[in-house]
């Protein structure tokens, strides 16, 4: 099997790892001033092919991607699963075998937060509902550790998953406002064939709960077919896809959002393509989701 | 007059002026892509002799010059001065006349804020002290206009005064905590020849208000000389800065700080050089000064 692969993609190489801000710095500009378009890809590791498809992504756009790993202790509250996120750095780079021209950042946590540091990034409304409303001060931590890697990593673009929807609209919103010179770039959600996001956190799950997860996307399926069939109270959408979830699969709801895809207002009725965003526990797992319901493509690009 | 100043410096020339910000974004990046140091002076206009003594530390250190002219409004609170403070954009571009590497940014409102922008950002307890308890969010607007700025215009340096102390350690720590790619340069505060530091405010001042204010600095002097004949007990210090000022200038004195230079924690007891920041209201114009007391120069670079 080993054999076979190399022999497919001979030009295999392992990414370079960088672990100090500097040396980072100074490699991307160096890539810049020659002229080379830089790709980023900020992960917290414990990779899967979701993250795969942003790198294949960037390595199509740009000549240098880095794919920066870190586990940001600031995105995650009290309680919720900082200790526990898994982080698996040697697969990680073994994933990420290719092209020369891919740079793995994995710094420290000493080397990210000096004492002492205290700045955050706050978005305003976008943060505050829906995820940010069930883990407060989450989106403050992932802009503020973003907009960290982008003075770090002065890239051409960065490149999102759009399994975190909410997340990705924070992140354009704080580019936007803050006048970051860096393209953001959101690439559809990759699915395991059952329909199940990818998601790091899915190796959490026991054979059970594996199953029980996938009514979240069915969920999500539920809700567009009812919008399809002619129901267009955003009440009665959100309850029915709620109602498969807990129900068929048993799962701890933590909100299912009826929104508008760009300011994710909750909608009392859904007259144009709107998103649902879900968020569920299966277990002790927390999972989410999201599609746009009423639109050609329910996973595009945002 | 002029024909004397004309032949004295007879390279004199009006500067550049940018009114969007993709021209700024576009004539910087040329400059650093050319190797040219870029230097960075952001004000809020009605210019003095502090302001310009930055442009020439800029114009010193760097190859090309841009001073930004902006009113800020997210920096003023509901009552504070925005709609009087001074604006002279026609004798601001003419004092900046000079060599031809001098770039006026001078953005509109409308450009610099898109209807929608929310995104702030916060330094924490270095901001909610003196100054920010004060004028609640007034360093959150002045972080996230500085941080928009240096996005604009990617520097090597920017260039601010040192009369605006907490500002200045405000902006050092955002640069710090954010990993801002960009030299912070504070620059001693210019006087008039009485001692009042120079301000775009003290236009505002009726030549009654205008003498009664130099007891600002008086008691800045006052705080070090107490310090020099033995007093260490911060209050007592305070206090007898804040009565010269109520006393003899009849101010209304917002608060008397005796601080810590590099956390501005108030201290009980100064054995080692401390800042001192006051800030007082003649008439209806607030005013801020400080030094450090204990220290060979009380207006050194910070």
């Amino acid at each position: 099997m080993q054999l076979e692969r190399s022999r497919l993609k001979p030009s295999l190489a392992p990414p370079r790892v960088v672990e100090q801000r500097e040396e980072i710095r100074a490699l991307v500009a160096a890539a810049r001033r020659e002229g080379r378009r830089v790709g980023l890809v900020p992960t917290m590791g414990a990779l899967h092919a979701g993250h795969l498809s942003l790198v294949d992504e960037s390595r199509r756009e740009c000549d240098l991607t880095v794919v920066s790993i870190f586990v940001n202790p600031i995105q995650f509250g009290l309680g919720e699963d900082f200790s526990r996120y898994p982080r698996t750095l040697v697969a990680d780079i073994e994933l990420l075998a290719g092209p020369a021209s891919t740079v793995v950042f994995a710094p420290s946590a000493e080397a990210m937060f000096a004492p002492g540091a205290n700045t955050l990034v706050d978005v305003g409304e976008l943060a505050a509902s829906w995820e940010g409303g069930h883990r407060p001060g989450h989106f403050r931590g992932v802009a503020t550790i973003v907009l960290k890697l982008f003075h770090l990593i002065p890239a051409d673009a960065a490149y999102f998953g759009r399994k975190d929807y909410q997340q990705a609209l924070v992140i354009r919103r704080m580019v936007d406002d803050l006048d970051v010179p860096i393209a953001v770039r959101v690439c559809p959600t990759v699915r395991e064939p059952d329909g199940l996001a990818m998601s790091s956190r899915n190796r959490f799950l026991s054979p059970d709960e594996r199953a029980r997860a996938a009514t979240i996307n069915q969920a999500l399926r539920i809700a567009d077919e009812a919008l399809r069939q002619g129901e267009r109270r955003a009440e009665a959408i959100g309850e029915r896809a709620r109602r498969h979830m807990t129900d068929v699969g048993r799962l701890q709801v933590d909100y299912v959002a009826v929104a508008d895809p760009r300011t994710l207002a909750p909608l009392a009725s859904v007259d144009a393509p709107a998103v649902v965003a879900i968020a569920a526990r299966v277990g002790s797992t927390r999972l989410i989701d999201n599609a746009t319901i009423g639109a050609a493509d329910p996973n595009g690009p945002i």
